[in-house]
């Protein structure tokens, strides 16, 4: 049996393991990984062994450990999945996908089609007619193909085009995007097409001509025309006594937090088993998926739609944190592993951080009579997750306070994905996109998140339901008009619901089995949402029935172990979305079960020209907040913020010209 | 003439001018100040003067230095209103304004009136019936007393009043209010009546009773049942070479910023004349006003309806900041001054705090084949206030950056405004508030904030409008029905606008006269906005009629000199407002012309049990954005994120204890 916990992210022995029984099984067969991770356990298996282990009693039987597997056979070109037992070392099945079910992009899938690109005589040809100028060479983001087509079964990969107009690291090639994209199919390796993309306001696009140089828009500081700032000076954060985080394995706890951090290859990272206090909170956390669907109407364009986490996965795309780039003070870093096409461990080094800040202050009284304050800072524990997803950069983490809220935030930075753009011309643009440069435009686009708690609020059982903030009838119980109550909607059963404004809407996550003493109500959590404008795409579109979970903000389904992926299992090419939608619609009851919320938001992104060449962070954030799970503020022991803690520095006054006078200085004054 | 700057804060010398003036004009006469302070300068004066400055020309005729004083005469009653020119050391005009006219609370009238209450018979009476157990006493806030009757003239005053239960300065009466409550005339000084307040859900009081003693709910330390936390480590910012800020006098330069921190008794911290790389970007921000109204609809709590900048002044009302306790790293304090009610001056130490903080990353890229990271972090600069309102915090922050963006970021703290309720019995709740504690509950509320921006957006003459995010329609331009584009609508006459979640509405202010090169559209910055619940309360009632500036979002008007406040000059006691809605009525060309913005936002505010007894913060934000101000990213020229420079602690590991194989550790892995 394992020394692994059930919530531990894959080993390379287990790696090694599963490539080792799948060859075995398939004897004389070459096999092409595409992944090799856990299989998130059964749920009632493992609830009562972490409840054994928070409850200090003795530990039942280990969950099983599972294994999955995605792979080709590359004799037959045919997709498999395979869920093995890694207890007992053995393969539970390992199954034919059906014609058309593609895999996620993995790492060297997508450095060998870049080669691909580059390497094809068409492309070449391509290439030559663009008569660059020396030192300029070529490069190629292979694009998840999207969709456009019910009937296409093929694996596609839309090579978007570039020109590296400077010979540098850091070049920004997305300043110089190229009017020609090929198309590969990425079992066979062949041209599937090569397309032409539309550089004016309509669809037409022209032959490949002589590039025209144009001046680039470069982010590398090597490269900029002028001179870095001088006058920033440096700002450290010094923890002499080390960080108050005790980290042990995966399992972190602070401040009464304590939790299990999780890494897979698809998710990147989860938050398991959170407790506060010793007291059940979320059984697990986790951003579900994203999509990015662009604005830009004209083909080949209208087939951008990303699904980060179902086509590539943040666990691949996590950058390999550096000390002192990436967070300030005391650091404590978590890796990860992949298998590579061969099953072979690869390390994913540092692609989770762990840090403290401080965020301002948490509560502030001032008695006016005594004068007394009582001031409490905001210390913060962050889990970081940065992914760099071809041009994008989206940074992920989970902040947890010492009032028991926990906040979901993700800032969006990185480059835009860009397209030429025949702007040249005084006065060119189109309703769809910001010029950003010269001969290159930015097209508006959504970044849509679905965020998956499983909420498990003093227990596994809990209810979902919102509150609006209504104003009361105008009648003899409110004579002055000014009354105003809340009003609750219980989601019974799964479904969705909006986002309200107006109504300032509030949804809440309760145990109905435990009545808070003082509010003699259900002791609960409450989200609070980021309302977001929902998909723009046309319900009749591929983009909308591909990401049907980012039609509604909210969503909630019964639980049941595999439903982990708001878009669904395979949403590379995926012709529609198998995801919460479907589960949701089961109609199951939820109220007092084992429910699982999901918040779909976003930003509409509307480039700026100031997004680019690298975009300045646009944050995004959502909290979730104890609300009567305490009896009381559960920061109240904190201690007070004091200068022998703090250690703050006073800025030194310029000698007084013009000072209040002597008397004024003294005395009551 | 004055070597101050228009935009300085008021000094001693000019609040003893003020009073020498004043009383050389009503010679024999008894005056009693309530508001000595600077008039806001007269705008067409003022943008000559600072243009020169900022194109270094020679200074034209400095603008008129005009103070402003709120006083009563002893003799009649009568309220005053004086306008001074402190140049020619002359009144303007000293007026009397029409009866029912009430002026602000000032910090000693508060004080007199808490004293009234206390030695008042009556009120003696009543606490005698209490039979206050030994080392028991009361306290009383005076509040603003509000409105219900459109032909109340008196100056009133609620007492509310509290038994302090333990004899500490930091003992939370709040949590033990008694259920009669005294309402005196300001002027006279007599008792008006005294009110018996409910206990149950419906508005039915009782005489009365002896005081029967509660667990108090005590958020000093000194007065917890349990021990403080022992395991949270010093944080401590460094900042080695001093702040990357210079000060001289009131004027702030950071990082291309300059700005003007200016201080007056109403609004406290005022931005005046902000630049970014010496380009006009704002004329003046500030927070114009807000409105607390409770959702309590039983008499008296009807009333409750604090107007917290117009009524009392979160200048009077700001903190003495104390170092190492309200910031961390290298802090500038900003004193003020406010006058007593002889016309003395009387310093406000360190009410304004200014000091650079990190937060996180600003800017991220990493260009997946080289490997190379480009990391910038997101250095801020925050002037901070804050505010004391009798039981309520607010922590007001305007927050700059590196890439030019600007936030205001409002945090709600301090202790809930509490009534006493019958809630011993198990169960007993009302649908507008929560039980907090034995005895104790606290209503809904809402915080409305209305955030006033005078744009200089290259130039005083703007446009404001707004861009909203639409689905193209479903036609050959949109073949493959994923096309989106943007709406614009010009505000141009003065008036109304509403957020919009599901357009993703989006504020902007330009200048139609200059044309960004790269996008071909005017420069302009935007307003993202916090969409909030407006009002609850009835348009019928008097909550509404008083502070219809959060019954819309957004409002723009014609600027003109002395429209400042967005419920207009004298909140206390009002009818209604003569603000922002009378301003926007005049139906005046906005476009391309000196427009003022301002936002209402804000919190529905339903209290947890874990805000009390002091309330984790709550945090709204709005941010303005430049979008299409500059050609590129404002912050590429910021130095890269470095070990070096940032100087961070890598986590010790603890012994592998089943860590990875040697050969994983190695080669590629």
């Amino acid at each position: 049996m394992t020394t692994l916990h059930p919530f531990d992210p894959i080993t390379p022995g287990e790696i090694q393991l599963a490539a080792k029984l799948l060859q075995a099984s398939f004897p004389g067969v070459p096999l092409r990984y595409k992944k090799i991770d856990t299989q998130e356990p059964i749920k009632k298996e493992v609830v009562p062994y972490v409840e054994a282990e928070r409850l200090g009693k003795p530990l039942p039987r280990k969950p099983t450990r599972l294994l999955q597997v995605l792979f080709h056979r590359l004799d037959t070109g045919a997709f498999h999945k395979a869920l093995l037992n890694a207890d007992t070392r053995s393969i539970v099945y390992a199954k034919e996908l059906p014609k058309g079910v593609q895999g996620p992009a993995d790492v060297d899938e997508i450095v060998e089609i870049e080669q691909l690109c580059l390497s094809h005589p068409a492309v070449q040809a391509e290439v030559a007619k663009l008569q660059l100028p020396a030192g300029a060479t070529i490069c190629n983001d292979p694009w998840i193909y999207g969709t456009d087509n019910a009937n296409e079964t093929r694996r596609l990969w839309q090579c978007y085009m570039y020109v590296i107009a400077t010979d540098h690291p850091q070049n920004n090639h997305y300043s110089t995007p190229c009017r020609f994209s090929p198309v590969f199919d990425g079992v066979t390796k062949e041209l599937v097409r090569m397309d032409y993309l539309p550089s004016g306001p309509d669809g037409t696009s022209t032959e490949t001509q002589p590039w025209k140089p144009v001046e680039t828009v470069q982010y590398a500081h090597d490269l900029l025309d002028t001179p870095l700032r001088t006058d920033l000076k440096p700002y450290i954060v010094q923890q002499p006594q080390g960080p108050s985080f005790d980290v042990k394995g995966n399992v972190v706890q602070w401040q009464k937090w304590r939790f299990r951090v999780g890494f897979n290859s698809r998710e990147g990272m989860v938050i398991h088993n959170l407790t506060y206090d010793n007291r059940n909170v979320f059984y697990r956390l986790s951003v579900s998926e994203m999509t990015v669907p662009y604005g830009d109407p004209r083909a080949p364009f209208h087939r951008k739609q990303a699904f980060d986490v179902g086509d590539v996965g943040f666990g691949l795309t996590a950058n390999q944190l550096a000390l002192g780039c990436d967070c300030l003070g005391h650091i404590k870093y978590f890796d990860g592993y992949r298998a590579d096409t061969q099953g072979n461990p690869v390390l994913l080094k540092n692609v989770i951080c762990l840090h403290e800040q401080d965020n301002g202050l948490q509560h502030k009284h001032t008695n006016y009579r005594s004068g007394a304050a009582t001031v409490v800072r905001n210390r913060q524990l962050v889990v970081q997750m940065i992914c760099t997803v071809s041009n994008y950069e989206y940074i992920f983490a989970f902040i947890f306070d010492q009032a028991a809220n926990i906040e979901l935030e993700i800032r969006a930075t990185g480059i835009l994905s860009t397209v030429p753009f025949d702007n040249h011309k005084f006065g060119t643009t189109v309703p769809w996109g910001t010029n950003v440069g010269p001969g290159v435009m930015a097209p508006n686009h959504q970044h849509m998140f679905s965020f998956r708690m499983d909420p498990a609020i003093d227990g596994h059982n809990n209810t979902v339901y919102y509150e609006d903030s209504v104003p009361m009838p105008e009648d003899e119980n409110n004579p002055y008009l000014v009354g105003y109550t809340t009003e609750q909607t219980v989601l019974g059963t799964s479904g969705t619901a909006n986002t309200s404004v107006e109504r300032h809407r509030v949804f809440k996550i309760r145990n109905d089995t435990k009545i808070n003493p003082v509010t003699y109500k259900p002791i609960s959590y409450k989200l609070q949402t980021s309302p977001s404008q929902m998909l723009l795409a046309s319900p009749r579109s591929f983009g909308l029935k591909r990401a049907q979970f980012a039609t509604k903000p909210i969503w909630v389904t019964k639980y049941r172990d595999d439903e982990l992926f708001a878009a669904g299992e395979f949403t590379n090419q995926s012709q529609e979305s198998e995801g919460v939608e479907k589960w949701a619609a089961r109609n199951e009851s939820v109220e007092n079960d084992d429910v699982v919320l999901w918040h779909t938001f976003g930003l509409t992104h509307n480039p700026r020209v100031e997004d680019f060449p690298v975009m300045p962070m646009e944050r995004v954030s959502v909290m979730l907040r104890p609300d009567g799970f305490f009896t009381k503020n559960p920061a109240l022991d904190v201690p007070q913020s004091s200068q022998t803690f703090n250690q703050s520095t006073l800025h030194p006054e310029a000698a007084a010209c013009c000072g209040p006078p002597a008397e004024i200085q003294k005395g009551k004054l």
